[in-house]
């Protein structure tokens, strides 16, 4: 697990955006996230996958990893916008629109979107693979997805959404992309139809069970602990918020015990895969 | 050429992006833009392209025709925004961010950015050739396009610029998509690769010339002549401005001569093709 996260992010700082011009700082914000770190979640779940069936094809993978990366990042800059969280840090770096200005923020959002389906259209791999990998970026990562995810966080921020939409939101907003990345591993090293789906299904309920965990320890935790600032939420919909604490710890249990049996119908090699990732993710806060 | 740009008119207005969800009003923003009309002058290039040797393969291609438009559209966007342009208007419309709020606007120009590579993904045609589309519009729409174009202009607002600079600028702002939209046609009918590079470089003259030729109008005419409110750029970088008025006419004359040269040079089904299309274009001002 921690060669294939020294393999990303290896391949990751030789394929930065290039974008020599006569613009000062473009190509420098460009990679400016993209190097702040993060956790590499989507990217991660998707090479274990592949590692977990066909090793040989984790290297022509990477650019596949590094394209659900580059559509996870677009996401958190235009989502620290000053229209949106207007966050002046993130990853412990000042965010792009206070370190440079907001045309900056906003103009390498939209690249990295771009690019992130330039990179799986060139990737070494069959086109039947490729269209199928951008289908499902597209779809999850869109208007379907991520996108009216954000919109319904956005618009609602200040009014109280019942079980069903907190749920609907964070589904959108978060877990689908998470879903897509385990899916298109699979899709990459061919597993059939049915596993796919379930690898789909397992990270819709891996990123719901995140979202609630999140909303547990900003209740619970010092911001010493979470390693960010908490206890923030208590105007927000949040699923302590909306169930209460007990009730929200129920839910995460149930979720992560159908994680868990979910986890343990998978053939041994995808199942030991994905166990070694999760166990050194699970509890973290900001996947 | 008006029965070809009915057709698209009639596939945009049925397959507008669908989101039926809580939120009040992200599907109407989502479609606003896209229904406020504008030329249709990228998707017209790539179908009259496809109807001059596969005439058959026009309806196949209508959704990569809208892909186009949808990414177009999306910068058209989030440039109108107020860290940029920030215009209340567009095509005789409220700008998004203006009739619902920035955060619409960010997130309905991230959503047709993604789904332009979605309808391309889901399109009726071969693999092969969708993928060659996608890195055709990934390549043209994204970081070594339309994106750095639009960071330099922003930039470079107040500054002046070379002459080499200021083409650039436009080149890649607007020319490279016009060039990409001629290109992807000649793509989904096979033309030889020959003819793909002639097309594209055919459509990066065509872009710098309708450029050379808006400043020209903007400094000669009167905004009721002009369509719109013109001069307005005596401080900003015009190839009128870095040139004055007679050298920006000798250069659009000469580029004018060297695209009726090309176009002489094309096929004549290709040739009569774009020239219909053309001669209702050219000379006007807002493609």
């Amino acid at each position: 697990m921690q060669e294939l996260l020294e393999t990303f992010e290896e391949y990751l700082l030789a394929n930065l955006p290039k974008s020599k011009t006569i613009h000062p700082h473009f190509e420098l914000a460009l990679g400016d996230m993209l190097k702040a770190g993060g956790k590499r979640f989507r990217p991660m779940l998707l090479l274990s996958v592949v590692k977990s069936k066909k090793s040989l094809l984790v290297k022509n993978s990477l650019s596949v990893a590094l394209g659900v990366e580059f559509l996870h990042t677009y996401s958190l800059i235009h989502d620290d916008l000053p229209a949106m969280d207007n966050s002046d840090l993130r990853r412990g770096f000042q965010t792009l629109h206070k370190k440079y200005d907001e045309v900056t923020a906003i103009l390498v959002g939209d690249a990295l979107n771009t690019e992130a389906f330039k990179l799986i259209a060139n990737a070494s791999l069959h086109n039947d693979i490729k269209i199928e990998l951008i289908k499902s970026l597209s779809q999850n990562g869109g208007i379907d997805g991520m996108i009216i995810g954000q919109a319904i966080d956005c618009y609602f921020e200040k009014q109280k959404l019942s079980l069903e939409d907190l749920e609907f939101l964070h589904i959108h907003k978060t877990a689908r992309l998470i879903a897509a990345s385990l899916k298109m591993g699979a899709i990459i090293c061919e597993y059939e139809k049915e596993i796919q789906d379930k690898l789909y299904d397992f990270g819709l309920d891996l990123g719901l069970l995140f979202q609630i965990q999140d909303d547990i320890i900003d209740e619970t935790c010092s911001s010493e602990e979470a390693g960010k600032t908490t206890q923030n939420d208590s105007f927000k919909n949040s699923f302590v918020n909306l169930l209460g604490l007990d009730e929200a710890k129920k839910s995460a249990d149930k979720l992560a015990l159908k994680c868990i049996e979910t986890l343990d119908s998978f053939e041994d090699n995808l199942k030991e895969s994905l166990e070694e990732l999760l166990l050194k993710y699970i509890n973290r806060h900001k996947l």
